[in-house]
């Protein structure tokens, strides 16, 4: 709840983009695991804006910093502080909010909620906030590793109305992810995703998109039965990323069209434990994970922040027309592919820590 | 986490169907509340079985006794304890349950978290737990009606391939949607619903659906700007509801193949308060509640126990054939409408209460 | 928080004295432990009121009734409902509270803080409530001697101004407790003890006293090092309890008396382990488990409800006289000693499941 | 839990004193408060060692810096970032403790608890996590002085066998403590108990002491009655802070062994509201506060690292002689003044959050 993910692997992150920094506080964080900066940065730089013409021309280098939890390139199992100092903040940008809130953003909702609003264009709506949680992610994706080899791999299958083909879920990895700025895996429909994006940027407009995600060799057991099914926890998480609309696991929404004779995995021996057949469940029954591969797809919506001219009111009710200055994502989604990992990240770290006291 | 729900209305439900009963504690709810045990039922008889041929045939009463907190009809603001004695468990039907787990239910994956599982079928994966989270909503909802005027109202948008056209979420009421036996207010739809639930009832197959949701009178300003999002605590209600799959708000998947400019929803003066003219965001904006209607969809897949032979392994990996016994839901979202009512009831009754802290 | 205690092994008590009964939700708690009625019932009948002279007179049968999470006598990992009926109630004993409050009593913060009140006589503040927290006590401690062979035993060293002569806190046990009504196990200041509650019965007046209690085979590494310090969890529990004013572990108030070269515990071999020579500690360091025993005293006051007139004045500030009628315990601390028990245990079953996490 | 404290007005302390800083992470602080680090920096000024010869030697400067959450010298209602960098940490000075656990330290039940520890002396269990107790306890009480004028003041009330006279829990403040550097405002005692100091620390060893506290001011109906009881947060928050033994609130541990008839608190009419009398209660009936001041006191043993040479064992359980290098405090009664006051204020500040809810 608040700015807390987890409950025994908790992520507390805190700052704004015009604040000295951003960061995450990771307490419940099992000792003796290897953690230095350089474990952690690689994850940053996939988030970091400026990466290709795709993306927003900020240059924000995003060097994490080590506050506290760890000695000797070893965790303690005390509180990991993590921290990113903000730049390139220019509030300047923004002056013009003051007046009239950005249609489909969070300036209304944050002023009629707190009675105040952070000048710069944002607050803990900003992207940067996800910082924090991309650091605290690359932790747990350490631990997970080290406790039982899990592989999380996202990607974009879709940019506005073009869908990529089926991936094999079994194999795909980052660096296949990574070959192209979109990062759809398949190089045919990246090559008309990113012309898609491009159109967009030069229309002033923006465009959305979904990332697909796969947790590979995740233990048997994992996820409470009732409010803390493992779908459930997924789906809190993502549906907290910024821009997210909808969540899908397993044969999601496609699913329930289906007959039952059709949707059920059934059971067979598998590499010697007993798997199932098809994954239409992705990797879970019953909210628990049953050592499938769990596959489920997030639903991002084009950014709020366009150039184009859009009529709308002021706070006070009064018609303006709104042309956002400043530069802006035309799509997040290819960066939004380490926030869905490390959103997964915190979810099962935090299952099986708790499925350890079971053990 | 765990079996209980919310921060500060919090509903711990306990219970399987082969013990004395089912119930749950509410704990936070305010006090001066009126409540009796007339007012929870409603919704409980809108939640069991046996109402019509659709669903399944036992006859459960379901008739909700209050155990505490409250006293000559009103809340007393201490912990409110209900619950529903079990009657027919028929745990025989079971009992070849023993050797090999049901494709796609929790048989196996409860059996490899706990190392036993309830011999009845289910446990805490049975659909009598919901019994708890319908008579916590009841409470949430009277709650949601005193403070602010809260109308939730959901209603079967889809039952397998056949889609309901879209209704007036400004207008839509309960009494419209329990016009017919599927819960679908387009009537005309229902009428094919019911035949395809029918359908699939002589095919001893099962068939999925989608209940789509609208709340309307909410508070401008809920919703915790992170990890605490309406849409993400709504997002983990639903996928807590068992046989869910799925989860969309507002424009939802298909918002994501639009553009921003198409996407935003400019900012009007309605009724002398600041709205959107649109509300593709669907009432929710950074998280937080603008003020207009919420409206979201939740996919469930078709019930995993069919009466029809399946082809599977038994826990030794051996293969088996299996055939469902007993009387089994062919379609579970006519009944699963008040469920999806009560946790959207149970969401908003917690984020009230949360933000009064700010008041 | 609230009535929910524990992070992992979840105890949430609801109920009031006039409702339909009392009980406790546990949630946590591990699979494959047995667990039957007759397991519970001991540690309740400790606690029952109407044991002896000593304590009120009402009887209360208190027999506990296991709603779900068993079967076949054993744990199923779900939620444990336990439940205690309401029979007598009396409500007219406490007919004249309506108009002024209770010296020293609830009534007047519960009106405060609710704005309603129950009319029986305490509401939450009932002793009644306490009935949940033994169910579950007994509960953990059947986890706690199935995992590591934790004993916990408490017993009253202190009525009014007589003091106990310390006991050896490595054999005390329950049988030498339970010798005398007073559960004094010093049988000389046992006899001075009843004399002196008797006396106090008389004077139509109550009397304090104090409860101490020993935690042992705990062990070593539990509690968590900032805010979750075993004491301090305790020191919660403890205080938790009605009618509690204070809460000391090892050396206590009179540690702060000393210096460090007399008050510090040396290491040295002891049976294998490494231990220490002195226990002034009293089984913790830096929050944290050390293996030795954990012993400490809770401070209990002399019960507000007296038969003695007070002058006191009415919620509108006249004046007035009260005499308490019906029966009331001229003292509570033969009947807290399970309930200190039940305290400990649910404070150390969480610890344990916590550190699982660190296995 | 862990490494947070509170439900709604959370502190997530985090840090080591050999790591890059300290700090904390205030999540839901009401928005729209005044805060500067220069509202932050006195209470940690008072906190700092070095003050006078009577506390360690080290001169740390204790800088705080807001890294998040303000705006303008406001706060935005988001989570407050609160840093002090570590700056002294001479870690040679703790080399041999690789081999011997101090007595009465935690580095035994760390070893035991992580399976690492930190080389530097103490870790989390190091004095310096206490700075961001006290960051966000400055923080709590500009919420509390603002939202209702709460004023909390501790002293020291003992040192060793040294005890003050009782002050005027009404009148005392913190100019008064502050007039000597044992923090006694009983002029005449403090000599007695700065020469007490004095011998300890030419003794090479160390000396206990008692703190007491009093919040005045405080609302009516604070305070959850079962395990959220005012006092049994308190009593949680006074033994997580390094080195408490003991706690107790009003009569205390004395009124264990009053009279009911004695120690009852009669009300009466004061100030055109219903107060009591007498105050043998504490501020606290029923576990919620009845507006008068809360006073209680908190026991300090003696700290555990001291100069002379003391017979212990390794952690092999090999006989050693350890004298502690270094310099260290021979009584931290002084410096935990506003450690005591800090996390009084982080409880109720909690406290008025919760109670908004059911406003």
């Amino acid at each position: 709840m608040f700015s807390t993910f987890g409950t025994l692997f908790r992520a507390s992150t805190f700052g704004e983009s015009h604040g000295r920094g951003v960061g995450v506080v990771i307490d419940g964080c099992p000792a003796r695991l290897p953690l230095t900066e350089a474990g952690i940065q690689p994850q940053l730089d996939r988030r970091r804006p400026g990466q290709s013409r795709l993306t927003t021309e900020r240059e924000e280098a995003d060097q994490v910093t080590i506050l506290s939890g760890t000695q000797n390139g070893l965790t303690l199992g005390t509180p990991i502080g993590l921290m990113v100092p903000n730049r390139d903040q220019r509030p300047a940008d923004y002056e013009h909010l003051d007046t009239a809130p950005r249609p489909s953003h969070a300036d209304f909702t944050y002023q009629a909620k707190y009675g105040i609003r952070a000048a710069s264009g944002g607050g803990r709506a900003s992207a940067r906030e996800t910082i924090g949680r991309v650091a605290a992610g690359a932790v747990a994706e350490i631990f997970l590793q080290e406790c039982c080899g899990v592989e999380i791999v996202a990607w974009v299958s879709a940019v506005g109305e073009l869908d990529a083909p089926p991936v094999d879920a079994l194999r795909i990895d980052r660096a296949a992810v990574d070959q192209n700025a979109v990062r759809c895996p398949h190089a045919e429909t990246a090559v008309r995703m990113i012309a898609e994006i491009s159109r967009a940027r030069e229309a002033a407009d923006s465009v959305g998109g979904v990332v697909t995600c796969v947790c590979r060799n995740v233990p048997v057991g994992l996820g409470e039965p009732v409010f803390g099914k493992t779908e459930a926890l997924l789906a809190q998480a993502m549906l907290s990323i910024p821009a997210t609309k909808g969540f899908e696991i397993g044969a999601g929404f496609s699913g329930a069209r289906m007959r039952g004779s059709r949707h059920n995995d059934p059971f067979v021996m598998k590499d010697g434990r007993l798997g199932t057949l098809t994954n239409r469940s992705g990797g879970v029954q019953g909210g628990i994970t049953n050592g499938e591969p769990i596959v489920f797809r997030v639903a991002f919506k084009p950014p709020s922040t366009i150039g184009q001219a859009q009529a709308s009111a002021d706070f006070d009710g009064q018609p303006v027309t709104l042309e956002a200055r400043g530069r802006h994502d035309p799509c997040v989604v290819p960066r939004a592919v380490p926030i869905v990992e490390s959103m997964a990240a915190l979810v099962l770290a935090d299952l099986v820590l708790i499925q350890k006291m079971r053990g």
